[in-house]
């Protein structure tokens, strides 16, 4: 049996975390991952979504939020996420359930599943229709950068 | 695309609800399942954890919480629950990313995970071992009832 703390790796678009959570590996009794709301994340979730079943190709998200923050895990299969401040963009690919990661506000996030995936989404906010940001100019007009954005040098 | 609100429906175990939490349903861009907590959730979650790759035939949980609730939902592939007041039990098989259910305090859950399943379940506490009934003449005295509990007549 293995016991590993929760880990958390910069990237290079803004605020973004990597978390490696807190999890047991037990193989006799299976494994468990942990998240302490308090202790890790900088939230305290008020709303949790999964998306599952979704067709390979097929993209969500596509959008920021102008006040909540996420943090997400793939819990089965792998989800490939263009994570995009309006300066920089990276991929991550979301392929285990002690892999999270955190996006702040006013990052743009668009994901693709995998075969027979289901993606956790916590976030800190409730559902309001207002805080999406949907539209392209409008964001990168609200982060005050540049047109485009480059992926990580 | 079809959407379907939150139902909850009562078991015969003390204070145990099953949820069909509100979900769309969308052939081109896949499934959605949301849980609003303030909404829909007795409690607020302060952790979460997932149970994964747990040996088919081996037995989690077993036991009951002083104080903490749990909500939880078969995000993947399907598990067995059993809930216990320890005056009835129930078994209810959790087995899509729409069905949770919630547990309050004193109820004995154990669980039986299927092939490739992962189970999500929301606690209403941070971790406290102290929290835990893992004895079951203990348990059984502190609920105040006899020795055994029936299933649901």
């Amino acid at each position: 049996m293995t016991l590993q703390d929760t880990t958390t790796h910069p990237c290079s678009v803004r605020g973004v975390l990597l978390y490696e959570v807190k999890h047991v590996r037990d193989m006799v009794r299976g494994n468990l991952a942990v998240l302490e709301f308090d202790e890790v994340l900088p939230f305290r979730p008020r709303r949790c979504f999964i998306t599952y079943k979704i067709p390979a190709g097929q993209t969500r998200g596509d959008h920021a939020h102008r006040q909540c923050a996420q943090f997400m895990v793939c819990v089965t299969g792998s989800c490939r996420l263009r994570v995009d401040d309006g300066r920089h963009w990276e991929e991550i690919l979301l392929n285990r359930p002690t892999l999270g990661i955190y996006v702040p506000p006013q990052v743009w996030v668009s994901t693709q599943h995998g075969a027979d995936s289901a993606l956790m989404v916590f976030a800190s906010h409730p559902y309001d229709p207002a805080d999406y940001i949907r539209d392209r100019p409008e964001f990168q007009s609200l982060i005050g950068g540049p047109g485009t954005s480059r992926p990580r040098a």
